[in-house]
């Protein structure tokens, strides 16, 4: 059959055989189908979807393009979580230590943030010295020595997905539950994890923004971690509003400082908890998420997760001054102060836009060969339902240059409403899915 | 906006403006959009659609990427056909002459047969000598002097139709009938005519094989037509069996031939006649189709329809003698009689079979590159409920090789299924929308 007959038969609403799937693939990543006829494809897997057994096929053969870590010389269980993305996202830095203090390991390979969203790899890299380029040896060892390990996709891992999300990339194909299953659950299952935690979230500054779509991807990636024989649990969490209240890499490593230490509670610790639990349990070091969630109040109340990512930063090459004192870290050129116009309660937030503005202001990236300033972002400080009067502080914004200020101070003015009386507070844990 | 944007915009089924389909169309055809990302928007295209504005847009950006034909120092009406194709359908080397010999212009661009369908430009160029690629000079001079020309598209005609009907060939997004309209109307608007008659045809045998498909085409190509104030007449016509009994180039000349002085009837008469008719009717010289009918019935019965098609070749450069003497004609090497294997009545033909075989004997190509055998082809003897004995002769094949008639035969008899009860004759004409 010829790969004409297999888009059509695609776009035709028909199941691609195991066979078919893996020609595809396979002859895309050997340069033997163009990109015309791949983008061509996705787009029709766009539109027609993909069965689960179609989608853990292209899984497994993204998966085999490349290298599998192999983990079975470290006894113990891997767990690793997979956040979706959004605004203010910081958990991994405190999941992988609180989850590594209670003996359970976890082998992370992140992403660098694009568009309105961060990146774990560019938080980390703000710390001087952080380096997130480990070869698989050392991932190896950093993992054996301290429990966590945090680097970026190598080029050994899964190279199918990183062709492929290219081309996804400049044809408007994101998009596709089947398509973003494949991308996420082949890196992870690279990984040689046993189970894994997922946090999809879901609201106005997310990937997906209506909730029925979050619960169809989050089915998706547990069918496929199944078919796998990984365990796994969703939690389908709300992305309406920044999660935790520093925005920026240099400031959410100090917000996850904070909260390691247990000096911050809110919605990042409690998000951060009921992950870190799950991970737990699903290692077995606890017999429930509930048991879970004590094992990580008291490893944070203790010490003992800040101190493990002291000697997670140290591994990496991280210079643990800074977080020591972050007093001692370089502060950014221009700052300025964002009020309250009027009194009233916070109605919604355009979570998109703040992550935008704080992309504006150097935190991240337009396009991909933008550099990152790792001292720009937000510090802001209200949450949906919050009661303000004139004058108040909405947010604390950072940036190199005063026009950046001044586009981002515009941005997030325009993406509040307020309201006379009383909001509801969103639910932060929307759903749990096993 | 960038191209991602505007792909994702069609994806999620919204409407394209004016502007945005020009720069997509005008871009691709500079090279300035590659073809992944164009490929990705036919496919957008092919599952979201596109509204009348939409499709005219599309089609006057095509049509204007290319030169267009003045043919405005030619005074009185000028009238094209454009049939959907099909198996055996011969019409425009009959309608051609007969429509010029009533005294209305018909400037015809015309293509080349693929896959199971025979195009005209192979038909004609099976008389030797017989001039195809005329320029844009010589196409207005045979117009002028014979009142028909029939041609091949020119690298001057709608050249981001060329360009784009090779990508959608390749990339499965063939099927879509905004991209079909635009392709079709850029090009006849293109050759400077005042009316368009259509022939849709719907059945096993064409390219849209559901009738309501096939209305939805033509309706999309009358509404297009008419956006550029152009007359027009679509005839949904019947393809479930092949059109006369010649299939194969000289073949079909020769039945051509036959119809033109008068000597055969039956369906490609009949066909033959309505088509020019509405045809002459647009070029008033008819004050109806019912009277343009018996006007073409005339110009055949008294042989000056005959007479013009000998004044057009000639003008092309085609030598007549073998359209006075067929028998002067080379003969296939090989030749063999398919004969009933038991009585009763023709039901049903898979006339894509009937099609496939004649391109298996040699008439059709498999590819662009393969070339043609003139003399190859089919005599099909039969028609849908023709009552037959044992030994009746069901069709006679012709080609330049032993296995490519046995190939031939068994599609041919596999293509057939025959009934004990009296068989219902199709109708020929199934609607006409004007």
């Amino acid at each position: 059959m010829n790969t004409v007959e297999l888009i059509r038969k695609k776009r035709d609403g028909e199941t691609l055989s195991e066979k078919e799937i893996e020609l595809l693939v396979n002859s895309y990543t050997k340069g033997k189908i163009p990109d015309y006829q791949f983008s061509a494809l996705l787009m029709a897997i766009f539109f027609s979807g993909m069965n689960t057994n179609e989608t853990a096929e292209l899984t497994e053969t993204m998966l085999h393009s490349g290298k599998t870590v192999d983990l079975s010389s470290i006894k113990g269980a891997k767990i690793d979580k997979h956040s979706t993305g959004g605004v203010g996202d910081k958990t991994s830095l405190i999941l992988a230590p609180v989850v590594a203090a209670a003996g359970v390991y976890v082998p992370m390979i992140s992403g660098r943030g694009l568009g309105h969203t961060g990146g774990t790899l560019d938080k980390l890299e703000s710390i001087p010295g952080f380096r997130t380029n480990l070869n698989l040896r050392e991932f190896k060892k950093v993992l054996k020595k301290c429990g966590a390990v945090l680097i970026g996709q190598t080029k050994e891992i899964a190279p199918a997905d990183k062709l492929i999300y290219s081309l996804r990339d400049v044809t408007a194909t994101v998009e596709s539950i089947p398509l973003i299953t494949g991308s996420i659950m082949s890196k992870k299952l690279a990984e040689g994890i046993d189970g894994l935690v997922l946090d999809v979230k879901t609201g106005n500054g997310a990937f997906m923004q209506k909730q029925s779509d979050s619960i169809k991807l989050a089915s998706s990636l547990i069918n496929t971690a199944k078919l796998f024989d990984k365990k796994v649990i969703a939690f389908i969490t709300d992305m309406n509003q920044p999660l935790g209240n520093y925005i920026g890499n240099w400031l959410e490593v100090y917000e996850s400082i904070e909260v390691l230490k247990g000096k911050r509670k809110g919605d990042l610790y409690n998000i951060s908890l009921i992950l870190s639990a799950a991970m737990i349990f699903l290692g077995k070091k606890a017999a429930s998420i509930e048991e879970g969630k004590s094992v990580a109040k008291n490893l944070i109340s203790s010490g003992k997760a800040y101190e493990k990512f002291l000697q997670l930063v140290k591994l990496q090459g991280g210079d643990i001054k800074y977080l020591e004192k972050p007093g001692l870290y370089p502060k950014a050129k221009v700052k300025k102060i964002i009020r309250v116009k009027r009194k009233g309660f916070l109605k919604t937030i355009n979570t998109f836009q703040i992550g935008m503005a704080a992309t504006e202001l150097g935190a991240g990236r337009k396009t991909k060969d933008d550099k990152i300033d790792s001292t720009a972002g937000i510090i802001f400080n209200l949450k949906i339902g919050d009661e303000v009067k004139k004058n108040d502080v909405i947010a604390e914004i950072f940036s190199s240059s005063k026009s950046r200020i001044e586009d981002a101070e515009e941005r997030i003015n325009n993406a509040l409403t307020f309201s006379d009386s009383k909001v509801k507070k969103p639910k932060l844990v929307k759903r749990i899915i096993m």
